[in-house]
């Protein structure tokens, strides 16, 4: 089960970290954004960019999140370079988690499946576009928006993570609601993530159906550890967003797993900060990532 | 503001209809099938099929819907007939709808909005790599997710539908749940939709801020069009999904105004039914179109 096979690589890089290539033209460094004049130049040059990050981190950090939105925005070329770069980061040996939040209803959800995790077929050609061990999904269709990616997830042994409480500072108008019972929205959007993921909990006891856990609700992360043991967290919030290695902390278990967290600029835009100085920024990617490394283990028993 | 500018369409067209051009090798006829040897083929036989559809009816329906999920699935290629097809309807002076149902924390969100409504920026170069009037949102995010396309529809008039009670049979899952106050999550979603889009309503009372309310849901439509009249409703479920002329006319306001509703299969696969044989695809698409607009005009009072 992938779950197994993440949790493994965590261990191995006792690194519970994911690196975001949110990477858009305006954090690369100026020689490289200056030789931009069309969007075939984007694509080579954040293509560029992300392999030389990939290279320099793939042995310290156990997964990249490539969120589809910072290449959409600049079209086909763009959308060129989120493959070009899943496909690098595959080929390195890292996780991928393509970051989509993608939602429809179950035939077009199918559709969008087989982009990410299944396959294509035409003409008895197979082909899966943007081909990623996990995705991220909203879960706001219900059950059948969500069941044909746990059905890929199932049959080619991929992995998803649903929006439970977002890390942004407006999560709450929905997400914490109650509802008539006295749960809250998130905690049923827990409840659904878990009976949907029930078959696709490994061995070591978490689901390859998790839920995406925002750092920036501290509270909110500390409930749903304690209350939904299957469930690995995908964590965003660290870092930029402004939470600490300590309020992340609460996202992980007694043995320092159940999580990982992700960083976006706070690594692609290290070789910006005084702290890094004269490094190059995928040197300075590397540096940040361990230092990331560092000041989330010292919060969690990770062994 | 677009929505006006829709609804005179609409008056003008006297058809509230909107042909989903949710394209997939499948629908193709088999001699166009047969040539696909490659994503590249695809593109171009994707393209094709849709100039065609869009020729033949741009005179008689005033919107197109593309949902991007059945292009996406083809890759790079894929989006590249995606992007195609958004200019060539626009050409043809069709609405257009990209049906997208994206959704992220504020800063990714956008990075979406600019690929779709606003526009990307680099080194002077300015691009709407898939420019389309309309897009459809999903709202779990809450405020500060939705805000970008707000404020871009607001800045280069363009308007969006958020979700807010979808045609599957899943939709209840969540949607239906009651919050503690006695509403249900998608009467609250409304209540966003409504204060989300206070300052693009139009001339005609309607925002161009609307709301996703599928034909297949009757009694929770029928509410929504009594409690909200400043939204204007995409509706999806027509035709294939099940819901009749009958149940979507519930969705109408007293002058026949304030929905569109959409069909895709019901148009595209025409060619393939009994009752238009002998026609080609975009000729059986054409009478599909005109036998709709007559079907849905039956039951609401369109002047």
């Amino acid at each position: 089960m992938i779950i197994d096979r993440l949790i493994e690589k965590i261990k191995h890089t006792k690194n519970p970290s994911v690196v975001g290539l949110d990477t858009c033209v305006d954090y690369l460094p100026d020689d490289m954004k200056n030789e931009i004049k069309s969007l075939d130049d984007v694509c080579e040059a954040l293509t560029e960019f992300n392999k030389n990050v990939v290279d320099s981190i793939c042995d310290i950090v156990p997964a990249v999140k490539v969120q589809v939105a910072y290449y959409e925005m600049y079209g086909v070329q763009g959308m060129q370079a989120f493959q070009n770069t899943l496909k690098y980061a595959k080929s390195k040996g890292m996780f991928t988690m393509a970051d989509i939040k993608r939602n429809d209803i179950g035939s077009t959800a199918a559709a969008y499946s087989k982009a990410y995790l299944g396959k294509t077929v035409f003409n008895g050609v197979e082909v899966t576009p943007f081909e990623s061990d996990f995705v991220t999904i909203n879960g706001y269709l219900g059950t059948d928006g969500i069941k044909p990616f746990v059905d890929d997830a199932e049959k080619y042994d991929k992995g998803a993570f649903v929006l439970v409480k977002t890390s942004n500072p407006s999560s709450g108008d929905l997400q914490n609601k109650k509802l008539v019972g006295s749960e809250t929205v998130f905690e049923e959007m827990a409840n659904f993530v878990r009976e949907w993921g029930k078959n696709l909990v490994g061995e070591n006891g978490y689901s390859s159906l998790g839920a995406v856990v925002g750092a920036t609700h501290k509270a909110e992360a500390e409930l749903l550890r304690k209350k939904y043991p299957s469930l690995f967290f995908l964590v965003p919030g660290y870092g930029a967003q402004g939470a600490t290695a300590e309020d992340v902390s609460v996202n992980f278990d007694k043995d320092g797993l159940g999580a990982i967290v992700n960083s976006s600029r706070g690594i692609l835009c290290a070789y910006k900060k005084d702290k890094y100085n004269g490094l190059n920024y995928f040197k300075a990617a590397r540096q940040a990532a361990l230092d990331m490394k560092d000041d989330l283990t010292k919060f969690i028993n990770l062994k």
